[in-house]
């Protein structure tokens, strides 16, 4: 398996566009991705109780099981908690844009991210619908504008695309994403839209890109502010004519294996561009007695407040992380726990047994001063292990919070 | 009932003192409550798996059902993860006041507050308790002194004590707290600690203190991050004479009424005092079906950081709290949900039946800007309902929990 390069361009057949709509001003607001041929799709969706209106309807899509070929992206407004009006304008665009891509309305699906509560501006949809058409392209470039006009509060387009052989034939997977659930709650959107020319059976499709979500984008920082839109489309146009995809095996565990790595590689860019964020912090359970344990351990560390601000402030502050195992919920004895911290500038053992070495918080601090941090805490239970990605909490993920719609 | 002067020394027989004993720089540092008669204790403790030294020795004391006539406070050093030593240095703790104060050993309760992982020093300590006993007194001023000891980042001292008929008898109860083990996870404690002159059994003192927690003290914003520390502690050495309370009913009702009304002052101390808060944020969560949908729903919106966010910036987002809900696994409608917000500048209806009211941002920004702000969320489901308290998420708290220790 090998990096190319683009994005959700990348696979044979897929084409992209990106445009100014209006809905923001002078940015790119919308995307639209294209197949040349029907798709087979497969979607993870938010567990939020409050839906917003394009995940319902793409609930009914891909669920209903027909195939899909075209998927239409607004950024500005994220069309949740707008009632029966807002469920209609996903039809409308739907319609809108089956009506200029000769497909039918059910063949496309819609995606939002931006502000809960307002209406999404349906005719500027329409008409963005209108100027994306004849923008489609397979090139590298057209995948970049759709990346670029789904962003929202990121700093930077996410996009990544691999290759791999799967019955004799080179099969690429390729991707694009924004935001984060939980990183970027004012955003309230994590959305991630992934292309491949593999020919998988759709039950497969989905099966793969379930378990693969568990591990990747459902292990980045949730500070609780799950969104309502979240959303993970993956579309196989079957142009790779590799043999079909229809059981567990090795084949289909080559196409899991590259998902992971794509999903992995998105899901770090999303934790590591969150709001306000100077550093990437990853945070390892090893040794647990079951993956249970050491998803809730992971997760309650990298969600931690106060041990974000001081992984801000280089702050060699492991009370919190242990505070923070301690009411995860998870079982695991306290004065058995080694913690380490690592990063590009080394490695250093912080607690023993539950206790401090007694290390140098000058050394300490200048492991943490890196981008890229680790937290490694080894129960020494058994040999179950979970990773997790966050981010620091600044100053400006306050400021952009406060002052967001202001 | 009537609110009285003066905090924990109000009630009849108890004396207080404060020192500065040099575990912290130039502060007062060590506090101490001793009652002329033994008491009954009640006493409810953190959650957390990781329990400080402190919290494991109290509840040992507690739970054994002895009486207790002496505690001993110290800020600046928790006493958290800090093993065996740790431990002893409780047992050493009790063992000196015990000397001085003439009592049994395990008639002395210890608390600490401060950071997690260091020692205590133990001969400082000691020191302290030499230097308070002398300085014990009934004196309002000697419980202002032990009230302004066991604060860390506190910014104000919180006392309260009242005065209620209990069988004929005036029965005073008094407390003192400090910080909170949510809102100020670094110094990682909410420390409270209460004195009643009262007559009523062990058994129905603390049925009433773990009743009256619940609603009180448990409802303050929780941010994750429950302290190793928590500890709230009642005494009682019945000098006030009133027939003994030894069941439920009139009189234990007035007693259980009282404190509410202590601890619920006090928490709402807390959550106003915040770390770097500019706002008490209060949220009514009404027309539940039952008190624990109502419960789960209210602790959601006053822990989601977007939100805390958005009433710094005066910002009625409402979309963040109908996502707090959505994501608190409580169930309700969302299409039902009517949401108020309201503070001494006045109440305004920002969502009916799930969708903006098409209110006034300017109005809504005014009834924000107060100090205290209330968000009522009616669930149109029943008669239940539950009230929580938190602040707003601010740039201080990022500084004060990134620079802590540093």
């Amino acid at each position: 398996m090998k990096k190319t390069e683009g994005g959700v361009t990348a696979p044979r057949g897929f084409l992209a566009a990106g445009a100014a709509a209006g809905i923001k001003k002078n940015q790119k607001d919308m995307a639209m991705i294209y197949s040349r041929k029907p798709c087979r799709a497969a979607g993870t969706f938010t567990k939020n109780l409050v839906k917003a209106a394009p995940v319902k309807w793409d609930q009914e899509v891909v669920y209903e099981g027909g195939t899909v070929q075209a998927v239409v992206v607004n950024s500005g407004v994220a069309n949740a908690c707008t009632g029966k009006e807002g469920y209609d304008c996903c039809l409308e665009t739907a319609r809108k844009a089956a009506l200029e891509l000769n497909l039918t309305y059910d063949q496309v699906l819609v995606a939002s991210t931006g502000v809960i509560g307002a209406q999404i501006p349906v005719e500027k949809i329409k008409k963005g619908i209108e100027m994306m058409v004849p923008l489609l392209s397979e090139s590298r470039e057209a995948g970049e504008m759709a990346a670029e006009a789904i962003m929202t509060t990121d700093t930077v387009k996410k996009e990544i695309a691999v290759s791999f052989e799967l019955g004799g034939k080179t099969v690429t997977l390729g991707g694009m994403c924004k935001g984060s659930g939980m990183i970027h709650p004012n955003m309230c959107t994590m959305l991630s839209f992934l292309t491949t020319d593999a020919c998988i059976s759709k039950e497969m499709l989905q099966k793969a890109l379930s378990a693969s979500v568990e591990d990747t984008y459902n292990m980045v920082s949730v500070d609780g502010d799950t969104s309502t839109n979240d959303t993970v489309l993956l579309l196989a146009n079957g142009m790779a004519e590799n043999p079909e995809i229809t059981e567990e095996g090795e084949e289909y565990r080559a196409f899991l294996q590259a998902l992971n790595q794509v999903n992995t590689c998105l899901a770090k860019q999303i934790a590591g561009d969150g709001e306000g964020a100077t550093a990437l912090f990853e945070v390892k359970v090893i040794g647990a007695a079951e993956k249970e344990q050491a998803v809730t351990l992971s997760k309650s560390i990298i969600t931690s407040n106060l041990t974000k601000a001081a992984i801000f402030g280089h702050d060699a502050n492991w009370g919190r992380i242990l505070c923070a195992m301690g009411y995860s919920g998870a079982r695991f004895d306290p004065d058995k726990v080694d913690l380490y911290f690592e990063s590009a500038a080394g490695r250093l053992k912080i607690i023993e047994n539950g206790v401090s070495t007694g290390y140098s918080e000058e050394e300490a601090t200048r492991i943490l001063s890196e981008k890229e941090v680790t937290a490694v805490a080894d129960l020494k239970m058994g040999e179950a292990s979970a990773t997790a990605w966050g981010c620091d909490l600044t100053y400006d993920y306050v400021k952009i919070n406060a002052d967001y719609r202001s």
